[in-house]
C-alpha cells in the first residue's frame, strides 16, 4: 500500500461524497474506522454546511473531506425550460400539480467566497471538488489554510488539466461510478471509460497519487484497484446502505432490488449526465434528454413531480443514484464496511 | 491462480480472438507460451478455415481456441439498404465509386453444420462463441468432440442464460473491450457495464469458472482481474502490434497515436455496436446510426470507401477496433507478451 502521506489514513479507503443521501455522520464513522470520510456540501446552505462542520468536527478528530461542485451556474434559458416543462405536462396532468406553483427547486451551489469562509474556520484537511477546480484565487485560499486538494478526471486530459493547476491528487473517476460525471472538459460521453482502462492511463499521464473509483464495491475491488496502482480506491454506492447513510426508505430498496442491476447515465434530474437506477422518468424522457435546462437548472421543473411521487411511496420521479456494481451493499455500520473494503490488503 | 482445470495452461491468459487483424500465427505464439490462443474464424470461407486449422495444429501441439460468432443472419431490407447508401452518397461521390458496381462485402457467417463437420476434424480443446451459443443440435456436437465451450456475457442475464444453456466458462465483457459487444438478450446499451462492476456481478450469479475482459492490458491489470475473482484474464487490444498480428499499417499507427484514446461503440461497420477508435465515419453517420443495415449487412456499402481510402493510405473508413486501454500495446513477441502479462501472479 502506498497511501499517498498527505492523506494520513490507516486505510486507502475513501468514502465517496454523496450529497442527498449522508451528511456527517456516515463521514465521521469513515473517519473513525481509519478511512477518509466525506461531506458533501454542494447542496447545504451556509448554516447547515455550519451544522455538517460543527457535528463533523465534534464525531471525530481524524482528517475528513469536504466536497463542493465548482461548476459556472449557468444563464436561465426560459426557451429550454419551456420545452422542458412540456415535456413534463403530462406528468403534472396524472399528479394534478399547478405549474403556476412551482417554486424554484433545491440548487445546487459552486464553491464560493463565503463557503470559502465558512469552511476556513474548521480547516478540513482534504477538501474535494467536482467539475474541475475552482477559481485559482479561491484554490490558493483552500490550500494556504493546509488542505490538500483532490478533484476528479474522467478522462485523461482531465488528470493532466488537474495536475497543471494544482490538485493534489486525482480521483480517477470510471465510467461505473454513481451520481454525476465529474467531466468538465468535455461532454461527449464516448469519452467516458471504465475504471479498468481510465485508471492505467492517468497513472502513465500524471505524476500526482491516484484514487480509483467506479465499480469499486467489495475487498476485492479494492485489492484490484491497489493492484491496478491506485493509491486509495473511493467507494460510494456500498456505503448506501449503513445506518449511517440517510438515504430514503425508496432509495435503500431500490438498491436491494434487481433493478438496481440496470444503471444509466441521465440528465433528467439536474441536467448533468449523472449515474442512477433505471426508472419510470429515466425511460420515458431520457437516458438523456436534449431539452432538459442545464445543470443545475433541470432539478426545478422535477421536484414537485418526485415529492408527489415519492408521498405515494413511487420512486418513478426520484433520483436513484447508484453506481454499477450495487450488489455489495450492505446494511452493516460504516466502520464494520470500513474495514472490511481494506481486509484483503497486505498489513502496511 | 485457479484457472479452470479444463483449460490446462500454464498460465491463466487466453488472447481474444480477433477477426481481422490476426489468424493461427498469433494464436500458436499465445499457445507456445502457455496461454490460450484463439483463431477468430467469423470471416474465414471454409478453405481458409481448413488452412489456418492445418497451420495452427503445425505450430502447436498446446491446447487452443477456436472463436465463431453465433447470430441469426438477417433477412435484408430493401429500404433500409437504400437509406443507408444514401447515408453514404456523398463518400462515394468524393472518392468516385460507382455505386451499381459494389459487389457483397466480406460476411460474417454464424457457426453452421458445415463449420462443425470441418472444425471437428482438427478436435480443437476450446471453441468460444459470441453473440450467444448456437443451436442446442450443433452445440452437442462441439461438446460430443470433447471442447469445452466459452461464451462471452454482458450482463448477468446473459451469464446465467449460458450457464443454463451449456457453456464451459463465462467471458466477463465489460464494457471497456474492443471489437463487437457479445450482448445477445438485449441491444439496450444502457446495460452495458465495466469489468469493474460486471465481474463481481456475474461471479455472484453463476457457478462456472468466469474470465474476465476488457480494459485488461497488462500485468498490472491481469493481476486485478484475478483480484476480483477471475480465473482467468482475456487480452485482445495489447496483442494487435505484436508482430504476429496481422494488424495493417494504418491499423498499428491509429493504436499507437493519441487518437486510441477515444473510441466509441459503432454500428456504422458492421450494424452490430462494436468498439473502435473514433475516425471520420464514426464521426459523421455515427456513433449509432439508425440507419445502418442489420449486422453484418451494414458491412457491404462501406467496404468500397474502405478500400478506397486505405488505398490513399487514409483511415478514415476502417474500423479501427479498439478496446479503451491501448496504451499497453507494445511491438514485443507474442511469448514475450503472454509471459508479460503473467509475470506479477503467484506461481501455481
Amino acid at each position: 500500500m502506498q497511501v499517498p502521506a498527505f492523506l494520513d489514513l490507516d486505510l486507502p479507503i475513501i468514502q465517496a461524497p454523496m450529497a442527498g443521501v449522508q451528511g456527517s455522520a456516515l463521514a465521521a464513522a469513515v473517519c473513525n474506522a481509519g478511512g477518509l470520510g466525506s461531506l458533501p456540501c454542494a447542496m447545504l446552505s451556509p448554516q447547515q454546511l455550519r451544522n455538517e462542520l460543527t457535528q463533523l468536527r465534534r464525531l471525530t478528530d481524524r482528517p475528513f473531506n469536504i466536497n463542493f461542485f465548482c461548476h459556472t451556474p449557468p444563464v436561465p434559458d426560459a426557451d429550454r425550460e419551456t420545452r422542458w416543462r412540456s415535456a413534463l405536462a403530462p406528468y403534472y396532468a396524472e399528479y394534478g400539480i399547478d405549474v403556476s406553483l412551482i417554486a424554484a427547486g433545491p440548487g445546487r451551489n459552486p464553491f464560493s467566497e463565503e463557503s470559502a469562509v465558512l469552511v476556513e474556520e474548521f480547516r478540513p484537511a482534504v477538501v474535494s471538488f467536482h467539475f474541475g477546480l475552482p477559481h485559482p484565487d479561491l484554490l490558493q485560499r483552500v490550500k494556504d489554510w493546509g488542505a490538500k486538494v483532490l478533484s476528479s478526471a474522467t478522462t485523461v486530459d482531465e488528470a493532466v488539466w488537474l495536475e497543471d493547476h494544482g490538485a493534489d491528487a486525482i480521483i480517477a473517476q470510471g465510467l461505473e461510478a454513481g451520481g454525476h460525471r465529474g467531466m468538465f472538459l468535455t461532454d461527449d460521453l464516448t469519452t467516458q471509460v471504465g475504471t479498468f482502462a481510465l485508471l492505467p492511463q492517468i497513472l502513465q499521464a500524471v505524476n500526482l497519487p491516484v484514487i480509483a473509483a467506479g465499480g469499486i464495491a467489495d475487498a476485492r475491488g479494492v485489492a484490484a484497484a491497489m493492484a491496478l496502482g491506485a493509491s486509495a480506491a473511493q467507494v460510494g454506492t456500498a456505503y448506501m446502505l449503513c445506518p449511517e447513510a440517510t438515504t430514503s426508505a425508496l432509495h435503500r430498496t431500490a438498491l436491494q432490488s434487481p433493478a438496481a442491476r440496470h444503471t444509466a447515465l441521465t440528465n433528467v434530474f439536474t441536467g448533468r449526465p449523472a449515474r442512477g437506477i433505471v426508472n419510470r422518468v429515466i425511460r420515458e424522457l431520457g437516458p438523456l434528454s436534449a431539452v432538459a435546462p442545464q445543470f443545475p437548472l433541470a432539478t426545478t421543473s422535477i421536484a414537485p413531480l418526485r415529492a408527489r411521487a415519492e408521498s405515494q411511496d413511487c420512486s418513478d420521479f426520484t433520483p436513484l443514484w447508484s453506481g454499477q456494481n450495487a450488489i455489495a451493499c450492505k446494511a452493516v455500520p460504516a466502520a464494520d464496511l470500513t474495514r472490511e473494503l481494506a481486509s484483503l490488503l497486505p498489513h502496511r
